[in-house]
Order: structure tokens, then sequence, then C-alpha cells
């Protein structure tokens, strides 16, 4: 299980592209985050063939493809970021030992410590959240809920925001056709709007258009941006490609108000 | 600055790599973490020698020496584990974007998101602390209270351990004399054993030596351990060599009990 880091082909560490290339063969997770490279540069630049792990086949199917395949030989699930930033790999990690085989684990960086780079202290971050696309019927609070227990004790809170890939119309799912349209993803705008849509129902006076917020783009990437600022300029800010993430801040520290602005 | 990760020489990436050799001067970080290797195979493997960078020469003499170097050419300052895991690099980034000095980060694995190999949950972990050596006079209770306000919330704590680098004897000291000790880390044992003297005299209940922690010992590395278990068991159980680190979890699913499980 090799985490790949956040950026380019070239993030992999030493050790990790050395297991790569040792491997029969090579899997990688393209479920739960975007690569900013393509599959063909990291083929070329591994020297390997890249079967791409959609969640169907990670979750449904593995005993037949990747688990079948390690206990047979080397084999190499790549994943962006690090090894473990989501249930499903260690749901994976899980099933793999239940069938006797050993894991090696590369680490890499993820955005729970890159975010470091905001200058905001790590250890003044509480829980982690997420923000998901708002549906009519379907329009969870959790993120605002973990914004105010935070906040509470003085703590950041870093919201991560959804992906959506390999979604169906539900056009094409009503017609049982197999369509996926092209991978969306939640930018800074959105969740902000989110979130003040959330605060108008909750009415705790965690957000309106003049509270600060951090907004962040492609953190890991050569091209990231940190930018701070209230809800209302963030909202109508063009933070670019993926993959953003907000930042509500509690409690700052005068080095992190300095480090923050050092971004404006 | 350049995160090292938390393994050997070739935890680096490849992308820090040929920035590395690309430096005219490359300091390494010596006081936050320890290496698990040498500076030797280190200045092999880069093929560059490396300047040591101890607490004074960052934070008192930086001007006259990384970021005089920085303003003149490319200059690398290599840290264990990622960039921005202490407060001293942010404060060494603040003065360098002062002195007008433009950084590039390269981000690696720290122990903030390594630690989910322990297969629990990083977005359930709440604050972030650390246990430091009690002295006579000076045993802070601090993680003893995060702990506290995470498990109110169901949160995991992971408790990162006290280091000490270059300290003198108190002898020496008096003397004037400056003969650094040994660098010496806290085990999991000890840090265990301050959590029950804490717990003596707090009485909230958290500790007695039946509850469940868990040990973690070198993570990142070939040889690391993830050992969950009674403080009693823990206490007098063998993790080996630095670095150590503590978990004290909040609620656990059953994936996550079973991910510990599997270790034991």
């Amino acid at each position: 299980m090799i985490g790949l880091g956040l950026g380019n082909e070239k993030d992999i560490s030493i050790n990790a592209l050395e297991a790569v290339k040792k491997c029969n063969k090579v899997y990688l997770e393209s479920y739960t985050s975007i690569l900013q490279t393509s599959v063909e540069n990291m083929e070329k630049f591994y020297g390997k063939d890249i079967i791409i792990a959609n969640r169907e086949l990670v979750e449904k199917k593995a005993e037949e493809t990747i688990l079948k395949d390690a206990s047979e030989g080397d084999t190499a699930f790549l994943i962006i970021g690090d090894v473990f930033g989501a249930t499903t790999h260690v749901d994976l990690a899980l099933r793999a030992k239940k069938a006797g085989i050993e894991i090696k684990y590369f680490n890499n960086a993820s955005i729970m410590n890159a975010i470091g780079v905001s200058g905001l202290e790590l250890y003044k971050f509480g829980k982690t959240t997420s923000m998901v696309f708002f549906e009519d019927n379907w329009k969870p609070t959790t993120a605002y809920d973990v914004v105010e227990m935070n906040k509470k004790n003085g703590m950041h809170t870093l919201v991560l925001l959804d992906i959506k890939t390999a979604e169906s119309s539900k056009e094409d799912i009503l017609k049982g056709n197999d369509k996926p349209l092209p991978p969306r993803f939640m930018t800074v705008n959105d969740c902000l709007k989110q979130f003040i849509e959330i605060e108008k129902e909750k009415k705790k006076g965690l957000f309106d258009e003049n509270t600060i917020v951090v907004g962040c783009a492609r953190i890991g990437c050569d091209d990231f941006i940190v930018k701070s600022g209230t809800v209302k300029e963030l909202t109508s800010f063009d933070f670019g490609g993926p993959l953003h993430c907000v930042i509500v801040p509690g409690d700052l520290h005068f080095m992190e108000e300095e480090f923050l602005n050092s971004y404006n």
C-alpha cells in the first residue's frame, strides 16, 4: 500500500518507487481523490502498466483481483495522499490481513499534515470534517456541527470537500445505462455557500458574510493557493482547479495570522 | 523546506531529491525529531554535504546562516517528517518570507497522518498533544486535559512523546560547560506511568491499570510496532528504539478494534 503524496508522479518516495518497480501488478485507487498528473505519465515514470481500481473493484471485487494478485506475488496498491486517509483503504488492508497477505506500507504526505503550509499549527486542529454536495432532500449539517465543537475549544477545523467520481445521471440510472459523468469536485465557493445555508437553519452564529475563513487549493502542488478573507470575499474568489479545502480557524495566534497574511 | 518522511534517507520524494541535488547548501534540522538513518548515509545518497542545524542555529543564527545562504542561492532545509510539524519551522519560514526569500515546500509523511496505520480513523482524532518528561517541580497535565476533552467527544488522542536533544547536565550548566548529553526519548512505558501519576492527582477516572491504550513505535519504518492493551500490559512491554507515541482511543468502531487486534 503506497501513498503517492499530493502532487505529481514524482512525489512518490524513492523507497516506494523501488517497491513499485518490483511488483507484478500495480493498481491505482481512483475514487477518493483526484490525480494532479495523468495515468500515462505515471505508467511511463514507474515503468509499469497501471490498473485503475474504482470503488466497485476495491469494495466488491478485491478478492478476485487485488487480493488474488497479492497472494500470488508482489502487488502495489497506489493511493493518492497517504495510505490510510479513507475507511475504504483500512477495510481493504483488513481483508488482505485476513487472507494471510503480508502488507508493507509506504507513507506519504496527505492533506491532514500538508495543510500545515497554511501556517496554522497542526496541533491546534480539532476533528477533521467533510462537506458533501447538498441534494434536494439531503443537506447534512455534520461539517457545521464539527466546526461548532472545535471552535468551542478554540481549535481550527479542516473541512475536506466532496468529490464525485464515476457518477451516473439519474436518467442513465433509470435506463440502466452505465455512462459515468465526468468527475466533479466541490469548490471553496460552494462550501462557503452551503455553510451559510446551514447557518440560516441552525442560527448558532458561526457564519456570516464577515466571518474570517481560509480557502486552500492544490495543497502539496507547486501552484497551491492559501487565501484568508471573509466569507463574502472568498465566496467569489476563483481558486482554480481541484482539489480545494477550507479551514475554519479557531483562536488565531499572532504568528498564524501573520503567516496567513503573507499569502494575501 | 523539504520533508524527509519518517524512515530512512530513501523516504524522500523524487521531486525533493531532485531539488536537494540542485542546492548549493543543505541544512538538516536536528532538534525536533530523531533520524532513523545516519547523516553519512544521507550525504552519500543525496551527494551533498549536510550542515547540522540545532535549535540555536535555527532560532538565533538563521539570519547569518540559512537565510543568508538562501538569499544567495538555492538552499535546502531538511526536516524529519513533514515541513510544518513544529512552530519553529513556521517561524523560520516566516522570517524567510520577510527577508524576501521565495520558499518551495516538499511535503512528506508525518506522524499526524502515518498514525493511520494503526487502523484508527484519522477523522476521529481530536486535538493532538504531547507528553513531556516530568521534572521535580514541573509536571504539566496538558496531555491529560486534552485526552479528557477528546474522550468527551468520543475522539481518539494522539500523544507525541518528548525528545531531549543536546541537553546539558545541571552540573555542566552551572560550570558553564557546553557538553551535551546523548539524546533521550520518552518511551510508551514512561508516558503511561506519567498518565497514572496525573490521574492520582486529578482523579477524573481517565486512566487506571485496565484502561485500553495503544502504544506505537517507529511508525513509518519497516519495523514499526502497533500494540493495544491495558495500561498495565503496555507499561511493561518493550517497544524497542525510538520514536514512540501513544494513542488514547475514544469510541472504537468494530473495524478499528479488529484492525488493532490484527497486530496483537
